[in-house]
This record gives structure tokens, sequence and C-alpha cells, in this order.
């Protein structure tokens, strides 16, 4: 849009983005055309409030998020936090494929996107012995390895961390482990220790424990960024409650309803309100970088990227020109009011 | 949009919205669609705050928009504070019908518009002894009277207010009484006196003295919520200063151009700010409510009204809703990653 | 759009848009911005050669319009004719409903209009005894009559013509009558017999027949501006066939599908073209006069009403007009090519 | 848009468009998504009208233009025949800029382009001896050679057949030669005899003599497409007679209007119909192959090119699916109509 942006990635990851802006000077871009800042959130913090920033796309803790709205005075756009979930409707078809996307959706990256699926709703027709969702997605999800590089480190989550959270997902009445739920074997890789190195995993939770406790709840809907996912079966007739579930997140960034079913699709669309939805029976959760709109519908902070309109309403402001060159009409009489 | 909206009006002109919304009832709106409450600002503050407001559309004093932005943590849309100008270009045209417009914008509706003419930057041609912009304007204004309604009381500011007001501003080296200047003869009228009843007025400041001092800046650009104006005169080669002393200004909600010259409009467009610009000959400042943005651009908060455009930034939020029917394509293979 | 048009409507139905018109003036249209001519067609013919029409939306006869396009070198929109159906698909939902809206589509207007329903295509599903879609599409229809306007006269086909068309498609191998089939009890009505005065009309006819030979298909795709119908059934797996019987028919004017199959549903549309579609378990066939995009995709001449982008296409021509105010950059250097 | 068109290109060049279509399949391009054919017009037509075309997307002689309307139905879309004019108005300005533009519209590629400049309207200011628009013209033009390749051979039009022409309209009662007027040197350059070699021409024509007789306005209106171009001189208050002899003129394909007077562009544009128009104080005539929309304004069977808008309108056709998936209302009762 042609602003002069400043940008502060975390420093973790630091290096890829400067990498990359290499590339893009070395590609042609001004180099005057974009600033990089190496340091750590309380001093951007301090720039963006000393130099009265404009504006903010903030990607980040919902800590900090709500930091920085008081303190650029609502200066800001901000991605919601994801704990993103996909619901399997009544109607199982296109088997294979969505085995594939739900493994890509839950592991890909290992698991660390905002847009990963971190719940699986998923309806008794898939979970049918001869579909068997869960067993065909812990087929899939087992071929990941650190050789082919399908699996790779954790980089917020060390392995004793993500333990102690499977732990207490187990620990919710009826839990159980669905496949994973260890690290992956050592003699396989050589990720340093500090980081995390762990096998897909999946908990199955059931949805009454879920509608029945706030502490249960609040435990299973915590994003854990690495390749972990809750499954929660429901029933026939049961999708009210599935919305419940999804109504009382915090948080909505991604989605996915897969089904054939336009009404069952409809249904559900019309009673949530992900930033970015896909429905139909080939969605997905994840895209990024693609068509990602963050934030829940109706919030006027929330931020978008990668599609003309994101950009737009992102980065643009609306101004108004109105021309008026006349000329007067030969029988105007101004009135005076 | 289909919001359910609670609105919130001055406690001084509520009556008039009360009034309104019967009146919309009684044409069919049907009445759960929107709340009216009458109350002061701290209760309303509290109700949106302890409501959890999804948004609030203000219009009012920064005071009161810096204190909600933080309270509402950013979830909010402002008008920009209405300090609005008219520039007279080089190239006097349609005379008759810009005297009649410079006195609309000024001191139509008494002035009290947030929208209306508060300083009007006047080119050397303009006030050349032929055309003498300023003696027409003072002539134009001096047909307002009670009597026809074409003046009426002043809501926030009475007679000793706006006096002393107009004394700080002739203060001012080099100001001067251009005309008006008294409270309206009180024999043509009952307005009583706690509201104000001033005839249309005007005060030459030259455009040294903003420039100068930035004590006087402020005094000259301190709006009066009704009707007065500061008249500056601008000689052939001053454009570039009377566009320094705009973007001085801290707010920028509505502003005319007015000239047939395309490079100077283009030139005075591409130097200002303003969210709302009239362009042309026949340019005005006000027009409220029609095409109305408000805020200087690149605010996220910028508010607008009455446009389709404005009414689907401020009152709704993007959603992405991808649907993916497929089907999947008879060679489609699953590549993990 | 502006243009001033003149309107010639068939003699039959004049009056009704000199009515019209005249009420419109009465409602304030200025009666200069359209002309209106009583005339036979090879009178409007010469007038528009002549007087070098620059445009002419037509609705009418295929003949006539093949003429018109010739004669005013295609300076010409066109109406497609008016052979319209609508495929029941595999999934019976909405009965009530949809058994009311065939009935709607068939029989509304007694069966006088372009959009009209001519040809049901109706799946096994539809056709089992529980729902019997043909049953109670006779009982509704049944309802019909003369004296609550259900019913009215037929305007170009004599009862005469209309028997006779009924004998030719009856004589088609397994033709058979699904429900009417004779005239209006004379004693219910005072319809001239100079108007076809009808029974809603069905007959059945076997997809096999219409795939088999071009004569019957010929035959049972023949548009009666009058209530009657062709019903074909099509088993499971038949689809196809039916979509080759329609990419057969030489006019695509509106259709309608059928189902909450999205799969179904996308299969009917991608390979069909008619102008205006309406696809869903509520498709209609005729919601005349809007939405109503006439022709087949692709044909440059197709034409379209009342929608804001049919106007603009059919009434307005796309004009490109570059502004360059430069200024000329204090860089420029002419190169001569 | 999808489509698969076959291209039929004038035998003369065809040999370019061969060579780039093999370029584009080097580069990626299916070989089946465009045919070439390599013959003469009538063959073609023979294909089209016996192949059924959809749609045809016409350049060349209004002959044969008008005979594919009538041959293909008015299944077509036309470019308007090339005789373009720019008028210089009132206010001289960037006049280095616009003797440079004014070389290029008129003698650039010799004249050959559709969108050439075949008549430019001179202002009596841009004649005055201190701009002298037609000698910095000449001085201009006469930069131009065969060894720097800013000349080159006229394809259809012989240096005889150039002079004929030239001939004519010198025989104009007041016209006389501006600049050229001869072959170009032969010793200069090795242009086969049966090509033209012109010098870039400019001949005056008195306004009023194209005003005064429809023979001399359809000489000096003639399409010569190579480096010949009518200068045209008017005086103030003149424009309207100017606007005349434009309005008389058959085809309206480009257009340029140079000033920064707005009142004046705005009255030019007003009262002209071209297709693709320029308007400000650097408008050209020819910018081709840049947003180029053929034709008058309000010809149904106008084409464009290369544009986003230009190509949905050409090359796509609008079709309306009207989607209803209800569901139906608890509420609903049909009423038969």
């Amino acid at each position: 849009m042609g602003n002069r942006v400043t940008a502060k990635i975390d420093e973790k990851v630091q290096f890829v983005m400067e990498q990359y802006l290499r590339m893009l000077i070395h590609c042609g871009l001004p180099a005057q055309d974009i600033d990089l800042i190496y340091c750590k959130g309380p001093v951007m913090n301090e720039i963006m409030v000393k130099g009265d920033s404009r504006m903010c796309l903030f990607t980040g803790s919902q800590h900090v998020a709500e930091k920085l709205c008081t303190d650029l005075k609502g200066k800001i756009k901000l991605e919601d936090a994801g704990f993103d979930w996909k619901i399997l409707g009544p109607d199982p078809a296109e088997i294979d494929y969505n085995v594939w996307q739900c493994d890509q959706d839950a592991y890909a990256f290992t698991g660390q996107k905002c847009s990963a699926q971190s719940m699986l709703f998923v309806h008794e027709n898939w979970a049918a012995p001869e579909i068997d969702i869960v067993g065909r997605l812990a087929e899939q999800a087992g071929k990941r390895n650190v050789e082919d590089m399908t699996l790779g480190p954790v980089l917020t989550w060390s392995n004793d961390a993500i333990a102690a959270h499977q732990e207490a997902v187990l620990s919710i009445p009826g839990a159980e482990l669905a496949f994973g739920g260890k690290p992956i074997d050592p003699s396989t890789h050589q990720i340093p220790e500090c980081y995390g190195s762990y096998e897909p995993t999946a908990v199955r939770v059931p949805m009454k424990s879920l509608l029945d406790s706030q502490e249960h709840f609040d435990i299973a809907t915590t994003e854990l960024f690495g390749p972990f996912q809750i499954i929660v079966e429901y029933k026939e007739g049961e999708i009210d409650d599935v919305l419940k579930v999804i109504d009382t997140m915090p948080n909505h960034l991604t989605a996915g309803i897969v089904s054939n079913d336009i009404q069952f699709v409809n249904h559900c669309l019309a009673n949530t309100i992900n930033g970015t939805q896909y429905a139909g029976i080939r969605a997905k959760t994840t895209a990024a970088p693609q068509q990602h709109w963050f934030g829940p519908s109706g919030d006027p902070r929330a931020a978008g990227i990668h599609t003309a309109e994101a950009i737009k309403l992102v980065w643009s402001s609306h101004r108004e020109i109105i021309y008026d060159w006349g000329p007067v009409g030969s029988d105007w009489k101004g009135v005076q009011s």
C-alpha cells in the first residue's frame, strides 16, 4: 500500500525474516521501503508509543495484544489466538483425502501454525469401524519422521511441557490417548533438548466433559503450539452441543466444516464466527498464508493478511474526496439556511 | 447491517432523537431493533465496559474519545475533531455561488456542525477589490436573523464565552475583526441567556502569526461550536505555507479546495489528509450527513457515516469463508509435509 | 441509464403498457423520457432500420429475432426462446414446498411466461409411491380455477391448437397423459373462444423416446405458451442422459436444479448453460421479473433485465477515459520511437 | 477466459503472430489452447459461418466488419475505424512534452496504428509565434529516419497512393502543406518499392472548409494508415465548431483532449463519444495496447482489449445462478397464483 513499515520478529525466528529481506533487496526491493529491527518486545513497545505509531499489525500472545491495545489507544489490528477446530459432518466421503488433510492440518510444520487444527469433532459415522477415521489418521501421522523433515523441533514447548499438558488432558474424565503421546525416539534425530521433539499426538476427550466442567474445558482448549490435538466424538443429533462448545471458546481464528450436506454446512456457518472458515467436503483448517482473515467476526480490531481485500482493509484507510466542478446551473438560486 | 445498537445522545439534544425514533417506529421499524438510553456519559461508559461492548461509534470531544479508546481496548470507531478549513485558490470563478457556499459552510445551523468551516484561506485574487470576497460574505451573512431561523441559539457557548474567545483571537498580532463580533440585538429574539446568541462573525488573522507562534496558532485553531470563523489571506506563491499551517493542525475532519486549476487542486489534495475533502470550483466544507468519512487518512480507528462504503467499514467486519466441494481429482496424490 | 427509448409492445397486450406508462407519468416520470408506439412488427422494423437504431432489446419469436439481427447488423440484445426445464434430484426434501413451486412454475399466469416450466425431469426417488410428486402436482394444479383467477385465458393458443399439440406429444412411443388434458368446463367461465381455456396439463414422455428420435424430441420440446408441461422420469445413474437431452435443446433461457446434494447440483450446473439458473432444494424455474438474464452463456447478444448488472450490460456501454494531468517529471526525457 | 480461440491474422503480418505463438508455447502455453490459421479472409469467413462461430472479435476494415455482422448474425465484437483526433486546448503548458507526445501519436510506428493521430485541432494560443506548436512538431518529426528505425515501410499505402491522397487534401480550399510531403530520400534506405516510404507529413486544412463541404470533409477525414495527419487551427470561442466537426465523423475510436482547464476538458468529454479518450495536459491519442476500448459509446458491438474489464466484457458472458437452499420457514404457506 506504499507504507514504510518497521518489522519486528520474534527473536527465535528473526534470522529467517532477515534472510528473506536480504533476498528481496537482492531481487530489487528498494532497501529503504522496510525497516527491520532486532529487539525484545518491551523495546519495540517503547518505540511505538514514543514514536506515535500510526498502525500496528500484531500477531502474538493475547496478553501482549491486550497491553498494546491500551498503549496504542486502539491504533492496532490483531490476530486472534489460534485454537482451531474442524467438524467432520454426518456424511463421510473422500475418505483418503480427508485423512491426508486432517494429518496436514494438525501436524504439518510439526503443528506450529497459528491455524493448526487443535480440536477435531468426529461424527459417529466417521468413527464407524469401516471408516475408523482416527485409526487411519494414526496410521498417516505415524509415517512422519525427522529424517524426511515431516517432523521437526518444537520451538516453544519442551518435551516435559508437552508431556505435562498431555497428562492434564488425560486427567479429564473419560479422556484417553488416541495415538502418539511420547517423545520421538532420540536415536532417530539430533534435535537439541531445549526444543521439543514429540510424536504426532491425539487425545480423545468426551464432549460431556467439556460441557460439564469449565476447568476441563479450559485444559482441553489450551493451545499447544506443537503436534498435539484433541479428538471429540459426537452422535447424530448432537451438533448443537458441538456448536455450544465452540461458542464457549474465547478465540475464533480458523475452522473447517467437512460435509457435502449443504444444510449441515450452513447450520454450522450460521452459528460460528471464526475469521477464516473452510467449508465443504474438502475443508481444511489451515492454508496459511493464503486467504487469512484473523479474529472473530464483528471485532473492529480484526486483522487479515495476503488477500487484496485484507491488505486494503488493514494497511489503507478510506478517504472520501468529492469533486464538484459544476458548472453552476443557469437557474441556480442560493437559498440561505 | 443487522446489528442491534444502543444509542446514547447528548442530554441537551436527546429529545430530538427520541422523537425521531418514535417516528421510525410509527413508520414500521421493529421497536426491538434499537435501544435508546437517556443518561450521562459516565453511566454509558460503565455499561459499555461491563457489557463487553463489541463496537462503539463515538462522536464527541477528543478527551472522551481518548478515554474510550483505552476503556474499550480499541473496539471503537472515532470521529476526528472538527476544525475544518477551506482554501480559495488562485482563480476566482462562480463568485456568487462561492459567497453563498462560504456563508452556508460557516454559518448554517448557526455554525453548529462538526464539519462547519472554521478557517477560510483566501488567495489574494479573491481579495481584490472587484471581487472582495470577505465584503460579500459579510453582506450575505448579515442577512441572517432569528426570525426566519437562519440564526438560532448556540447550545454550548454563551455570549460571554464567545466574546472572550474573540478577544483572544484579536490579541494575535495583526488580527482584526472582519464582520459581526457582537451579540444579536436582544430586541429581535427570545433566546434564553443560558445559550449563546451571536452575530455571524469572522476575524482576520495574518498567516505569519500562525506560522511564527505556537501559542497564536493554538488560539486561532480552537474550535468554537458556533457562528465564528478565522480568515487568513495568502499571496501567490504562498500555498505551501498554507499547507504547512494545515499540516500542523492536530485534527483532519473535512476540508474544501475551491479552484478550477487541476494542478492546484491536486497539489493541495496530495499534501493534506482530511477524512472528507471537497474539491473543485464548487467545493464546500460541510455536507453532513452525506458522504461523511471522519478522521484523517491512515488512522485505523477512523469512522464514517451514511455512504454504503462507510456503513460497511464501520458496522460490519470481514469474514472469510472458503468453500471447497472438490471433487478430489482422480490423479490426486497426497504428499505429506 | 438515461437513454430515451421507444417501446413497442405486442398489439394484444399494448394497453397494459399504455396504462402503466400513464401511471408512471402521473407519478412524475417526465413524459419525454420514453416514447410508446402502437404498430405491427414490420412498421417498427422499418422505423429501426431507417432511423439507424443504436440498440434494440428484443423479446419475442426466434424467427423475428434472426431477422432483426441481420437488419440491425447486430446492434441488438436478445432473449433466448423459453423451453425451460427443472430437474428434481436424487434426494427428495421439502416436498410440500416443491409441489407448490412446481405448480407455480408451470401454471402460474396460466403458463404464459417465457420462463414457465415446460419440462420436468423427475428422479425415481421423487416418483416413489410415498412421495408421488406427479400425483401431488395433479392435486395442487387441480385446485386452479377461473373464478379466483388462478386460471385465465391463453392469449396465443386456442383450445384446438393446444389439443392438437397434446395429441402430437401423446403419439410419441410410451407417452401418456399425467393430468388435465381437456378444456376448462365452459359453464365455469366466460373466456371468449378466440382464446384458449385449458386445464393445467402434463404429459409423461419416456426419456428413451427423446434420445432415440429427433422427430419425437422436436415435438416434445416445442414451446406451448400456456398451461402445459412434459414430465420425464429418470433413474439413478441416468443424470448424464438427462443432461444430453438438455444439451440438445436449441434454447437455454431458465432452469432449475432441485437438490440438497451439492455434488449433484454442481455436476448439473457445470454441464448446462442457461442464462438464468436456480439451484438448491428450493430452486424454481421462473421468478420473472427478478434476476433475469436471457440467453445461453457465451452469446454476445444475450440480454438481461432488472438487476443492476443486467441493466448496465444491456443499456450502457463501456467507455474508457484516461486522465493524465501529470505533472511531467523533472527527469523526463522524451525518447522518440 | 478459458475459451479456445482460432486466430486469423492478416497475411502480411501473420509471421509475427506465428513467431509470437511459438515463443508462448516455448514458455509453457499448452499448444492446444489456441489455433492459428493461415488463410485469406473469405476462407475464414466460411469457417466461421459453417462452424457456427459463437463469437468473433474482429479488427479490420469497416467493409468487412459490416459483412461479418450480417453473416454471423451479430455474434461479433468490433473495433471502430481509426480516424483519431486530438484537441490542444486554450491553455498551452508542458510544451516540450506535448511536442514529443504529438510526434509519437502521429508518427511512431510510421503512423501505422489504428489509434494513430490523424487530425490535430490547434487552439490559436498554441499557434502563437512564441509557442509555434506546428513548427516545433515539424522539427521533432524531422529527426525521424530509417536508420535508427524511427521511420519504416508503410505496408498498405504506396508512395503514389500517399501522394495522390496528399494532393486531394491540398485541393481543399485554404489547405497547405505544413511539413514533410515527399518520399524519404531513397539513398538513405532499402525499403522495397511495393511499400510506402514517406516523410512524416502534415497538411493544414481550414476548419471552415470542413464545415462547408461534405466532399472536403470526406477527403480530409479519410484514414491514411501511414505517417500523415491533418492540422486544423481554431480560435477562442470556436470549440463548438470543432466538436461539430468531430460529431460528423462516422467513427469514434480514440481521442485526446490536452488542457489543464477542467471546464474545457469536461465540455469536450461531454460532447464526444470515442471508445478510448485521453484527457488532461498530458493526453495522448494512442497507447495501444493498453487501456483500449474500441468503438463509440452506445454500440452494443463495441470491443475492447487488454484491461480486465475489456476482456471480461468481450470474452465472457454474464450467467445468473441463484442458489436457494432455504430452509423453508416453519410459517411458510404456499399461496397459489
